[in-house]
């Protein structure tokens, strides 16, 4: 396998991304949770279907355009987890006739815009800010967000579904334990919200989720809905913040090794910011775009299967556009030869996703994200 | 044209676009250097067709795909300014038979390896490392040099042209003045190196080139070829460093609004990390990934310009997959609205065209990049 490839290339441990699919859809279902996955981590119609044989019938995306993506690939619950931005109207009415479409509000112009230009019925969310200080109506606000529900309810075409939160503060969290609280804190932020709005008469149902809180918490608590996107792969950041293991890792990029520097103690890998986009974790109090990781094929004792092992004190340390400095401790560089291949954990394997636009599975099949379809 | 933007647009200043060009064009022209401009930037065939017209024949790109891309439009002598990667020697060996083909090597690992499996004669550049510390044999090591230059020099389908660096150091620059004396640093090492290899028999031509130098530098200096690539756009990141000015910006970023915190003195956009990616500038020691312009169309006294002022206080300081939160002055966040657009002048333009793929001129015209045809 390895000798075939040339160039950066995103490698699919399929069989442990199915496992973390398996593993969220089963905690969700146990718990009566609807399960409503973040497509926008690996925006590929492939890799839904596996979401589809774990039972999933609704997801999450975070644009118009992957929404039309996967509504073409036989998605028809679909939740646009954004700020639906006006200028997408006329797309939102032809998409909204063939599918079940969620779209967020956050303010009331925005729902008043809706109200004269939508001809189809919709799902309303109203995006609540849990705190997070990204979008939404301030949790602490509920004088606002009965308001603004005042409004979407005087309109025929919105069906309100319910009040919906992405606690990306989360990812500030310095430990476990603080990302429990802040993913426990942040479901009763929004009980505290949907019990003053029952007070005024509206049954609404509550959305959350995020990778970290929805692996590590054991009860999800009172919501009707999660939404990770990140947990089908994980990554250096999720690994950084002890949300997963090595082992649970089911996308590294392969990257030929054009250079080496024995006295800096570094590679130069093809694998630069157009393939692994510029996000980074902290490691050491050092910003670094990944880690590098060790590979090994167990065919022996269980065949096709992936073994992985992060390799300490090796990290990319630079990225320019095609190029990443890959700092890697002495007794590791002596064994790297020009022209080898370095595998890489990323930053954020969403972004890289992204950038990259298709997979090769350990088994040399390519899979394409929506970006290879445009 | 801005009511038809729905979604985050590169918008194109042909005109000015052109104008950087020619002016480059000139610089290198007076002073009888040949321009191999960088095309990772635009990585467009329209826009390197402007790039003909003002006489470019010999063009620099950052990998072998846009060799191939720039190949099928008609190029025919290409540099990969990137260290050759022994994974792609097979694609090396069908583009050289066509084309003129310009290589660099920076290893006798290396060097070997092509001399074994190349089929065909390429050009071959020997990369030096000006004390940038990315790749490149070291400029202060002649030694090495002469050594990997005498086993390139047994091999007969190798064309040895010269030596080749690439000042990645500018950037750390703090002012003008130093980027001027970073730049003929530079330029004199190189020639340190050049003199040494004189000595022994060898005839080398020079080969440089950053936007930051060649902007700036009215002399270029003992040198034969340069290789800028950012200038034909600019962006935040040489505004900030003093390399340009508002006026010579020929690529910004239009952004629908979708959200708007007056208490926060901040608006949400439709535009994230897959749009702009994550390279970022300091402004007032805060890393921002781009600074808000004002543009407004001057078609009463010249018809068609484009008219951008930077607006002071205007940053955006936060990026997710698709959000982007933009910091504001309240004098200039009372007049923005929902479903308005907001133009972005991004942090490092390269990679927002990257990740981007294509461009829309001030006219309407939709211009794409290779990303568009792969």
């Amino acid at each position: 396998m390895s000798l075939e490839i040339a160039k950066p290339t995103i490698l699919l441990n399929v069989d442990q991304a199915k496992r973390n699919i398996q593993r969220m859809a089963e905690k969700a279902q146990r718990q009566g949770i609807r399960f409503r996955p973040h497509f926008k981590t690996h925006q590929s119609a492939a890799i839904g279907e596996w979401f589809h044989q774990a039972g999933v019938t609704a997801i999450t995306v975070s644009s118009l355009e992957m929404a039309q993506y996967f509504a073409r690939h036989g998605w028809n619950d679909i939740t646009i987890a954004f700020p639906a931005n006006l200028r997408q109207v006329g797309v939102f009415n032809k998409l909204a006739r063939s599918i079940h479409l969620g779209l967020l509000v956050e303010s009331i112009e925005t729902a008043d815009y809706l109200a004269n230009q939508l001809t189809a019925p919709v799902d309303m969310w109203v995006e609540i800010d849990d705190g997070t200080n990204r979008s939404g109506v301030r949790w602490d606000r509920p004088e606002s967000i009965l308001q603004l529900i005042t409004v979407l309810q005087s309109h025929s075409h919105f069906r309100i579904r319910g009040l919906l939160t992405h606690a990306g503060r989360i990812y500030r969290a310095g430990s476990p334990a603080e990302i429990k609280r802040i993913y426990h804190e942040t479901v009763q932020r929004m009980n505290i919200v949907r019990q003053f709005l029952t007070g005024q008469g509206f049954t609404l149902e509550i959305s959350v989720g995020d990778t970290p809180g929805c692996t590590l918490c054991a009860d999800l608590g009172p919501v009707d809905e999660i939404r990770p996107g990140n947990f089908v792969f994980y990554d250096a950041m999720q690994l950084a913040m002890g949300v997963c293991k090595p082992k649970d890792i089911a996308a590294i990029v392969a990257c030929p090794v054009v250079a080496k520097y024995p006295e800096r103690e570094e590679v130069v890998i093809y694998g630069g910011a157009v393939h692994f986009s510029k996000d980074t974790v902290k490691i050491n109090e050092q910003n670094v775009f990944g880690l590098v990781a060790s590979v090994k094929r167990d065919d022996r004792n269980q065949p096709g299967h992936l073994w992985m092992s992060v390799v300490k004190g090796g990290f990319v340390t630079r990225l320019s556009q095609e190029h990443g400095v890959v700092a890697l401790p002495r007794h590791v560089l002596n064994h790297v030869k020009v022209g080898d291949l370095l595998y890489v954990i990323p930053a954020h394997v969403c972004l890289t996703v992204s950038a990259m636009g298709e997979y090769c599975t350990m088994g040399g099949e390519i899979i394409n994200t929506m970006n290879k379809e445009l």
